[in-house]
C-alpha cells in the first residue's frame, strides 16, 4: 500500500427523522444540497481530486457523493456497506489495504467518521472531534502496516469555515 | 471560567536558522508575511474575532500576532513567556483558568502547538497532528474544570486549504 490521503466527508443536512418511514431513505434538504454543492466547489478550487469516492449506501450519503462527483472531484464512485451506520471499521481497513490508489474520499455518517478518525490517528475513541454535516477531515495514512493509531491529521473543517 | 474558543496559530514562514545569531530573532520572510496576511484576511472574512491575541515573545511569533491584530482580528495583544518554545503547558493552563474572556488566539511554535492540542483534546501527546506554518487550530474548551483531555477539536487547517 502506498501512502494514502484519506478524506472523510460527512453527508449534508438531511430531512428530519420521522418524515420518511426508513432512516436510510432520508434525502438531503434543499439547503443540504446547496451547502454540499458549495463545499464541493470549494474543494475543486483547492485542487483536491479523488481516485475514488466511496459512499455509504444511505440516500443522504449517496446524494452527497453524487454532488462531489458532479463537481469534478472524482470520476469513480462506489457504494460500500462498511460506510453504513452499522459498518465495521476493521472490515473497511481490510478493504483499504487491498485498494490501489492514493487519494480516497469516503462519505458517511456520525458518529462513525469521528470515531474512525480518532481510531486512525490516536488508536482509540474519545468523541472529542466535532464533525458537522458536510465537514471534511483529511488524514495521511502510513505507507505500510495498519493505519490504526498511525495516521496523521492534517485537516478538519466545518463547512462554515471552508466556504 | 466560561466556555472558551481557543485558536492556536503557528507563526508564518521565518528566515532560516543560521542567518540570525539568535533563534529568537529570526523574522518572518517576505513570503511568510504575505501568506500570514492572507490567512489573517481570510479569518476576518470568516467573522473570526479574538478578545485577546497572546503571543510567544520570539520575533517571528510577535510579527505574526501583529499581522493578526492589524487585520482587525483583535485589539488586545500581549506576550506570554508560556508560549515560547521552552514554555510550560501547565503554567499556561493556570493562567488560562483566571482569564476572563471567550475567544482567545495564541501564537506560538511547533512542536508545542501540536502537543498542546493533543494534550487538550486527548490528554496525551502522540505527534499525529500536522501543524504547518500559519496553520490554525480551533478548540472548544469545557466550561468548568481542567481543559486537558476535555477539549473538542473543531478546526485544523493549513494555510493552503484556507486561502
Amino acid at each position: 500500500m502506498s501512502a494514502i490521503e484519506l478524506y472523510l466527508i460527512r453527508h449534508g443536512i438531511a430531512a428530519e427523522h420521522g418524515i420518511y418511514p426508513k432512516d436510510s431513505e432520508r434525502p438531503l434538504t434543499d439547503e443540504g444540497q446547496e451547502k454540499t454543492r458549495q463545499v464541493a466547489q470549494r474543494l475543486y478550487e483547492l485542487d483536491i481530486r479523488f481516485d475514488l469516492i466511496q459512499t455509504s449506501p444511505l440516500v443522504r450519503a449517496r446524494q452527497t457523493a453524487n454532488i462531489l462527483q458532479s463537481a469534478g472531484l472524482g470520476q469513480s464512485l462506489e457504494e460500500s456497506s462498511h460506510l453504513a451506520p452499522e459498518g465495521s471499521f476493521e472490515d473497511w481497513v481490510s478493504w483499504l489495504r487491498s485498494w490501489k490508489g492514493e487519494k480516497l474520499a469516503i462519505v458517511g455518517h456520525e458518529p462513525n467518521l469521528g470515531e474512525w478518525t480518532e481510531r486512525l490517528v490516536w488508536g482509540s475513541v474519545h468523541h472529542q472531534i466535532v464533525v458537522k454535516k458536510a465537514a471534511v477531515i483529511g488524514l495521511l495514512l502510513p505507507e505500510t502496516g495498519s493505519p490504526a493509531g498511525k495516521s496523521q491529521l492534517f485537516w478538519l473543517t466545518p463547512p462554515r469555515l471552508l466556504l
